[in-house]
């Protein structure tokens, strides 16, 4: 009946919780990722193609002037993208596509993508979210105090976002976010073809 | 976190089975029913302050004149309405309060309470709901007839309601409503307080 999915923009400040909380979504079949482009390098374990894009600043700055990113910030230093080709497909297809974003990307693609599903992720505490950030062990101390005045900028955009979401824990932060677009699939306007089809076939459908 | 409820506007043609749906999710603490005032006469078990205010015309057109009614509608010959009273006070509680209300009425209370959730209660298909007025044994046929009627233009009005869910059995329908107020309290303009606390109280609260 839900021929198409949705487009999930979600967002939050680094050390949010948000990779994680989408590596556990996309354990359903209905959630597929769009995989960003990235000047950054690799952490340990982040696989190209699968994680990330990575790519060198030359390249990035090619994908720009070829038109092929849907959006694209930078933050610390390096290009974040989001490549425009498979997203409206697989949601075409009926995936939900959920969108990883830095906050600044996130208003560039409200723009062009009205109707998508803005979740915007949070820590318990900015202590929380210090702790996080010192515990990954792969930024300097001066890159974590950068990251956590940022992480307090953008707390302060939630308001751009339709949903906020709390990560306390990952299965629960995960949870809120299936049900939030369990809920949105019972919008009023998706109905039209179901309801239309009911009102012309005399005798129900 | 949440201090204030939610005010919960389910509609859906006569036969579409929200009735049933209030009373099951009216087992949960969380939920209130806002108890309408009607003329019309009580089915078998149903109880007056319970079900429904059960009111003479006189009555209730006095309930009019004293401004004591959030809405009112005439249906089938008979006066229904929502007394404002309590709604209010237990949202304020932290209740979320449901409001049983014809489609009629619903409009009326969307101007005055525009915050409102609106949902609306579809049965399967039109053979369904016909089966169901039949299977009431408490209409006569041209009533039945008249309530069909009603319906398929009601059905038509599901754009002004927030949400659509399908009856297909009541306990998924009631769930279906339970995720969407669970959702709904996770839109981003209720964690005002909280993220304002979190980035004026330095090191978190």
């Amino acid at each position: 009946m839900f021929k198409e999915g949705l487009k999930i923009v979600l967002s939050g400040p680094s050390g949010s919780g948000k990779g994680t909380i989408v590596r556990k979504l996309i354990m359903h079949e209905e959630f597929k990722l769009s995989v960003s482009a990235t000047t950054r390098a690799p952490r340990e374990g982040e696989i190209d193609g699968v994680h990330y894009f990575f790519k060198t600043k030359n390249e990035f700055r090619s994908m720009i002037e070829q038109n092929e990113l849907l959006e694209y910030a930078v933050f610390c230093d390096n290009y974040y993208g989001t490549p425009k080709s498979f997203i409206e497909e697989y949601v075409k297809n009926g995936k939900d596509v959920i969108l990883e974003i830095e906050v600044q990307g996130a208003k560039q693609i409200k723009a062009i993508y009205p109707d998508a599903l803005f979740i915007f992720v949070m820590p318990p505490s900015l202590s929380e979210l210090e702790n996080r950030l010192v515990g990954r062990n792969t930024e300097t101390e001066e890159v974590i105090r950068k990251r956590l005045e940022r992480a307090k900028e953008e707390l302060s955009l939630y308001k751009e976002y339709d949903y906020v979401v709390i990560n306390d824990t990952i299965e629960e932060a995960a949870k809120a976010i299936e049900l939030i677009v369990y809920a949105e699939k019972l919008r009023s306007h998706r109905f039209k073809e179901t309801i239309e089809t009911m009102l012309n076939n005399k005798g129900g459908f």
